[in-house]
């Protein structure tokens, strides 16, 4: 047959995760059409969280933080990737797969690039409203960016109730 | 689980080809990776041609084109349907699986989201570079277009040895 790879024996699929129920539908059919039927076949759940601010009271005097502000910030943080990761689980639970959990941290973008190359993995599979509204209405969304900049094949995946 | 939709048997999966490699390494993926292990599936090969061109005599005299070329322009699109078409069989013909060819006219990006919604596909999987360097260019790629515009799952697969 033309043109496909089979060198490689383990399918690596690497699924973005976030906390839009999108991203939980991505997960859910990525199980039922990719994942389900090939027996050697690795899930990658892939969370980034967004970059840290950067806190100066030099630069700008009006915007003092507390070290309490920042620790409540960043156990919010860790919060919301128990959270996604949990309700992630729920929804993989009843397949037999081997799933690996990744958080990364910076622009979702290329987190996500990075990671599907230094995972070199055979498919993406991602929501397509992810990663915030509005940063998607100025900046075009991370879907787009990371189906034009991975070089494996990208499943975006919609809300199914759209 | 959260999100399948059970109530569907078949699946119908679109797979729009072109002359690019490109759409038949997607087509390859697609048999490998969604198509070989599900009884009740549909392929559908979409293959669109580019619209008819408009001649007119009376508002352009100096494009006079004579039937003879018409005629040779016409015959070069009907054989390019059936060149793609006859590739894709390579491709597919060691897969028992029911498939069903349509050929459509016009704008590449709006006839294959109109062919998606009219044949209430489950998937649609395409090249990223197809329908013309370009015109992908200077108006965003097909692959986008129909990524934003499509309810279903699209799956974009980029050319293997990239």
């Amino acid at each position: 047959m033309e043109g496909v790879d089979m060198k490689k024996k383990e399918q690596r699929i690497v699924v973005a995760v976030d906390e839009s129920e999108e991203s939980m539908y991505a997960l859910s059919w990525c199980l039922s059409n990719l994942v389900s039927h090939t027996p050697d076949c690795k899930l990658v759940l892939l969370y980034v969280k967004p970059p840290p601010p950067v806190y100066s009271s030099i630069d700008a005097p009006g915007y003092l933080f507390s070290n309490d502000l920042i620790a409540t910030l960043e156990k919010y943080g860790t919060d919301l990737v128990r959270s996604v990761m949990e309700r992630a689980e729920a929804v993989y639970r009843n397949f037999s797969i081997d799933v690996e959990r990744v958080v990364g941290s910076g622009e979702a973008k290329d987190v996500i690039c990075n990671a599907v190359k230094q995972l070199e993995a055979d498919t993406l599979v991602m929501g397509s409203h992810g990663y915030g509204f509005l940063k998607r209405a100025f900046l075009g969304s991370v879907s787009d960016y990371c189906a034009k900049n991975v070089k494996c094949p990208v499943v975006i995946v919609k809300n199914h109730d759209k």
